[in-house]
């Protein structure tokens, strides 16, 4: 039997996916990219998981395991390999409040989970602007970041247990629930961030945390980047550590934002050149609780170091959310980004990360450099502050493969220097290859292709991704 | 030449030890074990560890990496292997105080490093018994636990660079700095927890934490384990989740320590079934001033707490810290468990994990079951309580390794059946291969000796230990 005949044998002619029903599979958001599946296959539980991929092997035929398909760099890109959508593994399949976790399989959507999570007084803290999109499968197999990572970590640090379906159809159970399970290697850790490259995540056990009872939003315009880090510090001494997001954008940003979404109202007049939004969550009731004066205290708390840095002339303005509108209106802003940043072509995108105080230096360096390799580019620079993390998006006058190479290479320089990383929070996929091939030292890509090999003999699980050829 | 003339050669006589120099190598601190290694080596540098590995690969001998040797699992038993000792790779490379992380290699003393961040108002938060003497590279390897994992996380939740030493000699370099470094796989956390199995550890990026301005600490006595957790988590709620420690001392626990530590206060007259000490930590500034009635809002907070419990029947008794003095008094009461413990033979003892709202369940079950097994035992269950580790001990009048293993296999289904882990915070070594065989999901334990095998061909990385033969 063909291979298709024989999906269709096992999951019914709905659930295999080819010619005009693949066309969305055949596009992804980037636009970058044009994958060419042979087909794409949507089993309904682990079993037909097992199924899929027993088939695949003997077809000897490539996988790549799909799920919100919001992945940035190229990850789903194919020539004839088979997408194994996990979109119908979509069940929570328990929230347990007592013990704060979600057991949840991959096809499940992050605002499902957020969702699922608020009803019950609680909080899954992986928040980014694909949340309606994005699932499960995907953010783990990608590590995704996000806002809230300063406060939470990375979907990594969520994760307490994990089912995967490896490249030969063994099912390999780490669905633990516990905070502490010292039983050998933890094998999940090598999943998580794997991109699919060592076998299928199925489902997982989540962390969930306590819904913060009060919130505390500001915008404001630093004098610098080191006076928003000072007031990061300040705040974060001041709440005991309650800072959940610390996010900058540059003037050119909001200038940028200006013309592709002219109705979004600007913060502040003159525009300013170092935009932060931050945001403060309380634990504690009392924290949520007007006093006598009728203010939150941990919105006194935000606005007593806020005036006190104006006073200092650290901070040169700042507007303080006092409705959940108000509130929703700045996150628009930054939720925008990504929008905002298509909106003009072409661009070079990278997703870095500094240490939080190079940041800056890095922004001044690379700034000074790129004139000599293209007089005429612009750059807008939106970033995960708190974290180091930053979106440098540069809009070249040239956009040839070799330019990007170039810039991004330039990039990269400064960032090694610094002691960053070339990947932040987005991962490998395709569109990093030659930085991993450039950067990464190379005893782990020796080490990388051991395990991949170890795993994934015959070089089926999303093949040619993360890893460079030796 | 030999084996201990190439080393010789290389690190010179006073670090390759032999004969009686060898002797406190062939001791460790169950006393269940008898190392017989063919000699012990002190590398004093990561190219030293290079070296030992390339002459123990070209004379074929096992390499059992060694650092403060408080393990409790015979990680280090060896009848014929080569001890590679860290202890002289014991510098604090940098603290970084604005990055919050510490450089460090892998034999500073726990200890060490907890002076040093507190020196620079930091505090490094993995806290147990032997940190005196327990070292990073031990730490690491074990995924250590102790009694600061409900707010901090275990040794893994504080790495975030490692540098490894493989089998064959070669480096690999994974010392980011990073809060984010999506690079492929997550490759340290392979080696975190892998108790030498795949590597030597040789130096570690580890995060540090603002030091808590003040604690508030207690010890009382609950009412039942149940009623214990509600304390907990109505202190996780009004504190915004500033619990440090939440620990679990038994009636039976304490009438052991009266008898073995005869000068050790108790708490409660008469002896109390729950004893709990709990200690908050705050980061605020405004938390750990005296308010005009003289009180540390904190302990306010933690005292309130205490006495709404005491009204409703659910706490019986408690005593706060007032002093320095009366705080570590309390500490060295929990802090005494292992030698408690060992002051009484022959002992079983096991450590498990189970979910917090499982423990009360669990005591109950096995308590039930085990008069069936040993009608004259006797049982002492100290507990982390507010991570569902509990190290349950049992006192067999069958000194038999035939009754070891009837017992701990009672013990396990019980855990088992509650969704819990045989093996929570000390890690496997030699003791809990048997549990590793019957308990671990198979194809784990399949993936796990892939993983070794593609990793140390030749087997020679403590062989024997963390997974079961096949």
């Amino acid at each position: 039997m063909t291979l298709i005949a024989d999906l269709t044998q096992a999951l019914g002619a709905a659930h295999v996916l080819t010619g005009p029903d693949l066309a969305r599979f055949r596009s992804e958001v980037t636009h970058h990219y044009h994958p060419d599946p042979v087909a794409a296959v949507r089993p309904a539980s682990r079993d037909e998981v097992v199924t899929v991929l027993q088939i695949a092997a003997k077809h000897g035929v490539a996988v790549l395991p799909a799920s919100g398909r919001t992945g940035l760099t190229g990850g789903l890109m194919t020539k004839g390999g088979l997408i194994l959508s996990v979109e119908r593994l979509n069940k929570i399949r328990a929230i347990k409040p007592a013990a704060r976790i979600a057991i949840v399989e991959a096809g499940v959507v992050l605002d499902s989970l957020h969702k699922a999570a608020e009803a019950e007084g609680l909080y899954f803290p992986l928040w980014f602007g694909a949340r309606g999109s994005a699932m499960i499968g995907g953010v783990l197999s990608t590590n995704a970041g996000g806002s809230n990572v300063l406060r939470y970590g990375s979907t990594r640090a969520l994760c307490l247990g994990l089912e995967v379906v490896l490249a030969d159809g063994r099912v390999l159970n780490l669905m633990s629930e516990l905070h502490k399970d010292n039983s050998g290697y933890d094998l999940k850790q090598i999943f998580i961030g794997a991109e699919g490259t060592l076998g299928v995540i199925t489902a997982a056990v989540m962390k969930l945390v306590p819904r913060p009872r009060a919130y505390a939003t500001a915008t404001l315009a630093a004098r610098s980047l080191p006076d928003a880090l000072v007031l990061l510090n300040r705040l974060q001494a001041a709440s005991g550590g309650a800072v959940e997001a610390f996010e900058y954008m540059p003037a050119s940003y909001m200038a940028q934002m200006a013309l592709a979404r002219p109705e979004i109202r600007q913060p502040f007049t003159p525009r300013a050149e170092v935009n932060i939004l931050v945001e403060l969550g309380t634990l504690r009731e009392d924290e949520a609780r007007p006093g006598p004066d009728g203010a939150v205290p941990l919105t006194a708390l935000l606005e007593t170091t806020l005036a006190q840095m104006l006073e200092e002339g650290m901070v040169l303005d700042a507007e303080i959310a006092q409705t959940e509108a108000q509130r929703a209106e700045m996150w628009r802003r930054r939720e925008l980004a990504s929008e905002v940043m298509t909106s003009r072509q072409p661009t070079i995108d990278t997703d870095i990360c500094l240490p939080t105080d190079q940041v800056a230096t890095f922004l001044y360096r690379i700034h000074a450099r790129l004139p000599a390799l293209d007089a005429g580019a612009e750059t807008i620079s939106v970033a995960h502050l708190g974290d180091g993390n930053v979106h440098f998006t540069v809009f070249p006058t040239d956009a040839s493969p070799e330019h990007y190479d170039r810039v991004v290479e330039a990039v990269e320089d400064e960032v090694q220097a610094l002691g960053g990383s070339f990947s932040a929070e987005h991962g490998v996929g395709l569109s990093k290859l030659p930085s991993m091939k450039r950067r990464k030292d190379p005893v782990a890509l020796e080490v990388m292709r051991a395990l991949k090999t170890s795993l994934d003999p015959d070089n089926r699980m999303n093949p040619g991704k993360v890893i460079p050829e030796a």
